[in-house]
């Protein structure tokens, strides 16, 4: 077990060569991730767009599996906006930086609508969600139009 | 609201063009989908692994929040690996949809290990995590052997 462990260790770190200190070995990496999570994340929001415009029929149980990967993932890419992590393939503004305590705002205001979304998803009314979704729909622009490039 | 709503869901399906009878719209969505999943599990993987191999201190409440996002985004990749989704930026092999029960198994065998390791990080214990750790790890690995490319 020990020698497998450590295989698969040096298999792992191979890849994510971690410092004690930080949460991404690379800006990129944190790139990358954060890129990967709103990537996840807006596939789930789109399946249940879908269903609240109703190009795909309502499925309570699809809507609420969806809304709570949505949620899930609101929480993760924050913590990857660090300094130094404005240069490479993003489309993140400069001004997430100069303002953080604005984008905190709004990112924290985003994180809380798709609590609410989660929770109308549990409740299995399609007005509820329709209602819930707008308000996180909305959040996602506010914060783009400030902070994410065309 | 409505105009709102409709603006948020024209700005949605811009991107996200969903047809009625499946999750993706294109199978590159798929792919870049299933890569993201991938991605943002292995981040936090690696997060508790630092732990495991004493790279950085152990952290109960930072090892259980991580393995939680592990078990949640575990369950994601699969439904990406549809027919027609083996073209394109993909390190997957053609063994996937040739060996589709014994690529099910595996994935299922993986589930379940990040189910475990959930658990174990739930316990706060770091032998059970490490246990845990290395028995999903040789999980990721059995799958990566028979079905990515290098």
């Amino acid at each position: 077990m020990h020698k497998k462990m450590s295989l698969i260790l040096a298999a792992v770190f191979t890849a994510v060569a971690l410092p004690a200190s930080a949460q991404f070995a690379k800006p990129e990496d944190a790139v990358k991730y954060r890129k990967a999570s709103f990537t996840v994340m807006g596939a789930h929001f789109g399946r249940v767009g879908a269903m609240v415009s109703g190009k795909v029929p309502f499925d309570a149980k699809l809507a609420a599996e969806n809304v709570e990967v949505v949620a899930d993932l609101a929480k993760l890419p924050w913590a990857a906006f660090g300094e130094g992590t404005d240069k490479g393939e993003t489309r993140a503004k400069p001004e997430i930086w100069k303002e953080a305590g604005k984008f905190k705002e709004l990112s924290d205001k985003f994180q809380a609508e798709t609590v609410k979304l989660q929770a109308a998803g549990k409740t299995g009314n399609l007005d509820a969600i329709k209602t819930a979704f707008s308000a996180t729909g909305a959040s996602c622009k506010a914060c783009h139009d400030s902070f994410r490039k065309d």
